[in-house]
Formats: C-alpha cells, structure tokens, sequence
C-alpha cells in the first residue's frame, strides 16, 4: 500500500523553530521518525520575518517570508505554528484550521485567550489542534491529561510552570539573594526576559493554569482572567522562614475542585511542604502535580523551556497530528463542562503565613492579634524577630477565608503600630501521604 | 451518527479488576466515560475462577466462571485481561487476539516473557495490544514512550519501579530498620508478600526493565534474562554510609545506550545523590527518570501499585482501545530495532561503594588496596570505622569496569585479612544538571 505524503509547514523559525527543523533534517532520526508518524512526511516550507537572519541547521532553500501563502497552499496536511504571541498568529491558525489543516501550536497565550473555539474550528473543519508544548516546554503533561487520564476523575493540578520564577526562588532559597539580586542573575543567563513582568508578575503561570484546567476538568479557554499575584513581593525573610518552618516557597499554578461543581484556578506564591514532590523541583526545572480521586497523586518533571526540550513536544505533537492524518481521523477536543462555575478566590479557606513590621513596643502584639480575631483569623503560631525599629511579626494561621484574612491584612497596615504588611503567603498542604 | 457499541469483557476480579468494574459502573462518570471514548461501551461479562468469592461492587449477574466462552464471545470487542501470570493468561489473550479482539492488560510477567509475539499477533490480527498498567502502576509512563516521546532519542531510563523495595529501602533510610525489620513491616502491611523474592531479588523491577526498554529504544521482549541483583544483601551501615555521603539507596531498574548500538538492561541497588529527583521518591511511590537527547531530563510519580491506581492506567488503556476501535483503526506496535546488542554488564563502567569486614591489625590496608590495584580498580575515598575484630573499611572506587571489581571482590574475599564482603553497590551520577 502506497501511503500518501504528509505536508507540514512551519511559521517561525526562534529557538524552537530552529531546534525543530534540526531534529526533522537529522538524518539518523528518519527511520524512527517515519516509523513513529506510520508514513512518510515532508517539510514543504518554513515562514519567517526576516530571510536573512543566521539560523544554524534550517535549510536556506525551504524558509520563505511569503507566511500568508505558506499557510494557504492547497496540498498543505499540518501547520506548526511558532511564531507566538496573539496576532498574527491567530489569524494564520484560524485560516489553516478552515482549510482542514491540522495545527500544532506552541502558543500558551493564544491557547488561553481562544483554545475553546479554536478547538471547535479544527472539529469542525475534521483535523486537529495539539499544543502540547504549550505548558511545561518537554513535559508531555497535556496528552497525559487527555489520553491516560480521561477516565480519571482530577480533584486538583499543581504546576510549577514557570521557568524564570522558579529559577528566581530557588536562588534565593539555597543562596539567600535578594529577589532583586536573583531576577538580575536570571537575566544575565537569559533565563528571564529585559521586561520579567509577564514570568515575575505570574501571567505565564496564569495561562499555563487555565490550559492545564481546561484539559482537567473542561473549564473554558476564553480569555477569562484568573486570580494571579506575583514573586516581586517574596523577601529574602520570608524565603528564610519558610525554610526554618519546613517549606519552600514555589509560584504554583493551581486548578482545583471545589465541592461538587466549584472550580478555582490561581497562580500566586505558596509555602509548600519540603517533603512534598514539589519542593525539590529546583532551578528552571518545571513540573506538575496531579491528584486524582483514583489515581492517587502523580506527578511529571522536566525542563519547563529551551529550544531542544521544547521541540521535543512539538515533535511529539507533530507526529500525532500526522498518524491521524494518515489514517483519516483527528482527535476530538476536551470537552466544556458548562455544570462548572469559578468559586471567587475570597471564598476559599487556606493557611497563611502573614509578615508585618512593627514597632517593637508594649501592646503592639495584643494590637495586632486583636485584629486577626476581629476579622475572624485565627492564629496557628507567631515569631518575633528584630528590635526596635526592625521588629518584625511572622504569623501563621488557622485555615482562614481569603477574604478574612485580605480583610486583616487592610486593617493591619493601617494600624498605626504597624509599618507596612511585608507578605501574606498562602501555605499548601503536604501532598503524597 | 449512530455509533456502535463497543462490546468489552474483563477476566480476573481481584483488586484491579474490581476497581475497574466499580469504576466503569460508577453511573456519575458514565458521561465523561462516553465522552473521552468517543462512544458508547457495554460491560458484557466478567470471568472469575470463583463466581462466590465476595467481591464489592463487582455485580453478580456479570459473573462467570466460563472464561473461555468469555474470551470467545462472537460479539467481543476488547478484552480486558486482569488474570496475571503466564499460563492460562496467555492462552487468553492469544485467542482473543487471533479473532481481532483488542486487549489491554496489565501482565508485566507475560509482556517481558513474550511481548513481542503478542504485539505482533495484535497486529497482524488488526487490533491493539495495550499494557499500560504493567510498569508503574497507575503512572501513565508507557504511552508517553510510545507517542510524546515517539521521536525523541532515548539514552536513559531508570526507574523505581518496585513499590514493595522502595518501602523497605526508605524505612531502613528514616528509620534505621534492618532489612529483615523493614521487610517484616511491609509484609504485615500487605506491601510484601509472603514469598517476598520476585520483589526483593529484584525479578519484577527486571520485567518492568524489559518492557521499559522495549518501548524506549526497541529491545525485544522474548523471556531474556538481563542483569539482577536484589536488595537482600542492603544492610544499614551500607545505608549509613550512603546517608553521610550525600546519597540514597534505591533499586533501580536502568536500561540504557551504550555506545552507538549497544543496550544495557540492569535491576540492581544504587546509590544516587540526594539531590537527585529520585532520591526522594519516597515509601511505596514509584517513579521512572528518563533522560532523551533533546528533551533533557523527565521524570514521572506516582503509586506503583494498589488497585485503583493501577485501575486507572487499565482505563486509560482501555478508552484508548475504544476509541480505536469506533475510528477503524489499531496502533502500530513498537518496532525492534535489530541493529541492537546487549553489552554485557561486566564490561560497564561505574563508581561502587565496597564495604568489608576486616582484622584490624598493621599492614591490612596495604594489604587490601592492593589488591584493588592488582585488579585495575582506584580508589576515590576510604573509610575505617569499628576497631579489633569489628574493624570494617568503606570504599569509593573511582570509575572502573566492573569485571574488575568483580575480581577484586573475589580477591578480597578470600584473603586472610579480610572476615567478609559485606556490600559492593554501584554510585550513579547526579541527574539533572
């Protein structure tokens, strides 16, 4: 049986582009390669901006800056979409997508602003949208969640899903370094971006949350924003006190049940518990930790980004995208469960470890304990450290309602004995009993 | 579009199979069980050996003790086999797979014993053979070597893939316990059996290596035997001595590249650094680190064992199967690579720890180093502790073929400074760098 030739086009040729086009020319790959997509394929084309920039190992002969074409050829199969960000990478996916061209995509930010009806545009038009590489660069978490786990009913996902920040806390927990002094080291590596606000502020968790949650538990891909705080206000102290409790501050992304049809989804700092798997994912390393009402906890390691990894997943995607092509099917999207709805962030309950800055005189602490019990926050444990001027209060709570405990910390930081509320830190439970 | 229902049998109820059943039977999934098999499924019979063994929520009217007509019902679709062991499972699934009956099961002794005959008869046969809950119990490790990873160049996977040694390898580690203490535990704890030696001699992590192997680099899986060492000899001073070094014991299931076409296939204990993510795979969890040549380092957790975990891996399996069979079509099986070999262990290079038991008395050290010279093997570190008749000296070698310390063990067991050899345990390299 003669089987048909699969065309793939790629538009952006970056890290991953590169990196991709490498594995795909690698020779020595070709027979694993054709074996594992069951049918030959050929690489038709790869778009770019600029034609003349330096890219090792992509072949000058294939790279055209005629994008718009590349996408509307008539014998195009797939799409490998790495170009990034929202336009005009939208426009070039949607446009394959009517034509019954099957796209994998990298792009997180596009997946979580559109997924919903992107997905629906492939099903429509019969082929597929694979975004793999989207969460967690190498990590193959997203095909686990939709093929190994569909059956499994998930109570909640949590990620670390960001390189930078990871990175970031990590140097400050085994080094000490101010969150100032780490964000530069990161940069000289490259590991954070000039502008860090989309890793240090939390939006790339954010995304990454909302992808993780739609393939979990069928939440929408539309844009929606979701409750998301940064690292820009960990200090070294609070980094230290964790330590000296037994936790490691992490950015976690989170995507949680609650109660029968609640969903929360977050991206914010937490103490976790050192002996949780979570706590010795180190450096830029990335990784995903799922609970399930059968399946106990699970969890996936790797590296979060760089071209190589990154490709991996892409190549992985890819060669889904062309088996199902050549035998004429494609993958049904994650389905929506319109039965769930957001549970607000203030409803929640959850420790907190609470750092405020006093003045170190009489009274102040049955000040300050009172407002915690005005505001219904019970106190699990409290350390004084400093003197004078640079006293400071570290507070761990009770289980407490978010709002409760947003509500204390407004009324604390207009105490007149307190200087200013350093942190207000939710504290994650052990994970693998 | 009225699709056809798809037609499953189950043999064998104990704790997977009736996981399953109450699984499949749990009406609130019903929905997303339907949705993630893109159609809908019948339960149509469970073969036991004993229809009045009590079984919860396995409901009686599914029961029967003719399995063979089970397995050869006209009308079966897919055949769920939960039997283990080799004989009459094996006979099963070659008749079910003979009439184009797709099975999923969790045999790990019957896939390492003959998977590639089985494959290649489900292929023939047009219909699948999936076995996902085999290695690791509720982690889905082998579908992710199978498609995210299809086009990934594998050099390494290790995994902690026996529940029952890890239990005991981690007491001993936190708790000082001796082998026998901690085997006595995990025995009243239902982790052991009562014949604890397919565990403790290290034979189930060698099938889990097989089939690992199998799908990561294209071994065969025909009933080789590969390299085995068990945990028996593990004492707590080897595991002390391990703890002040900076490592952990652990038995480790590896397959690897050596070289440009050569495998190696081990089960054996190992010291690995602590820093290393296994390390702190912890009690009954297990988890397998695989390190590709572009995607860097992944590691997957989870529960090795216990039936509804590993009831999970079976539905996934079993969804996947489902939906193959609604779209017409099968997967391809791994394929063997022939370009193979297996490089004997003896001619591996590791770093050991050798532990004797010596007379402390003048010239011994002289004594016993050079017979580490004479054999080829230098030594990195040395360390006495206990004096006169209790005298025992700690080695580190540098990296040496193991051949050689195989002699230099003999050697030094029967020289006449030396009572006994108590340990000689390979050091594996920090992971992710």
């Amino acid at each position: 049986m003669n089987k048909p030739v699969i065309r793939v086009g790629i538009i952006g040729a970056g890290n991953v582009g590169s990196a991709l086009v490498q594995l795909l020319g690698d020779s020595s790959r070709n027979e694993a390669l054709l074996d594992a997509a069951t049918g030959p394929f050929e690489l038709v084309g790869i778009g770019v901006h600029d034609l003349n920039k330096r890219r090792k190992g992509v072949p000058k002969e294939l790279l055209t800056a005629d994008v718009k074409s590349l996408v509307e050829r008539d014998d195009l199969d797939i799409l490998v979409e790495l170009v990034g960000g929202i336009k005009p990478a939208r426009i070039y996916i949607e446009t394959a997508l009517r034509r019954g061209v099957s796209v994998v995509t990298a792009n997180k930010s596009l997946m979580a602003e559109c997924g919903t009806e992107l997905a629906q545009l492939a099903h429509q038009n019969g082929c597929d949208l694979f975004y793999e590489a989207a969460v967690g660069g190498g990590i193959p978490i997203l095909r686990a969640l939709r093929t190994s786990l569909a059956g499994e009913r998930i109570t909640r996902v949590m990620g670390i899903v960001n390189g930078t920040t990871n990175f970031i806390l990590t140097k400050m927990s085994s080094e000490g370094s101010s969150f100032e002094t780490a964000l530069k080291e990161a940069q000289s590596l490259g590991y954070a971006e000039a502008d860090p606000s989309a890793d240090v502020e939390g939006f790339d968790a954010a995304a990454k949350v909302q992808i993780l949650s739609s393939l979990a538990f069928g939440t929408e891909l539309s844009g929606e924003e979701i409750t998301r705080e940064g690292i820009t206000g960990v200090r070294s102290v609070d980094v230290e006190f964790a330590r000296r409790s037994g936790y490691v501050i992490k950015l976690l992304g989170v995507a949680e049940r609650i109660a029968k049809s609640g969903i929360s989804r977050r991206a914010h700092p937490a103490m976790i518990p050192m002996e949780h798997p979570l706590a010795s994912v180190h450096g830029a390393m990335n990784a995903v930790f799922v609970e399930g009402e059968r399946s106990g906890p699970l969890m996936w390691l790797g590296q979060g980004a760089g071209g190589e990894p990154t490709a991996t997943a892409v190549l992985g995607d890819l060669l889904d995208a062309i088996r199902n092509r050549v035998s004429g099917r494609h993958n049904v999207p994650f389905s929506v469960d319109r039965t769930l709805h957001s549970v607000p962030t203030g409803e929640l309950e959850s420790v907190f470890y609470i750092s405020i800055d006093v003045l170190d005189k009489p009274g102040v602490l049955a000040a300050v304990a009172g407002i915690f019990g005005d505001n219904g926050v019970s106190i699990q444990s409290m350390e004084q450290s400093g003197f004078g001027d640079e006293a400071r209060l570290s507070f761990l709570t009770h289980m407490a309602v978010t709002d409760h405990v947003a509500n204390t910390v407004k009324d604390l930081s207009t105490h007149r004995s307190v200087d200013s509320v350093g942190a207000c830190i939710r504290v994650i439970d052990g994970g693998t009993k």
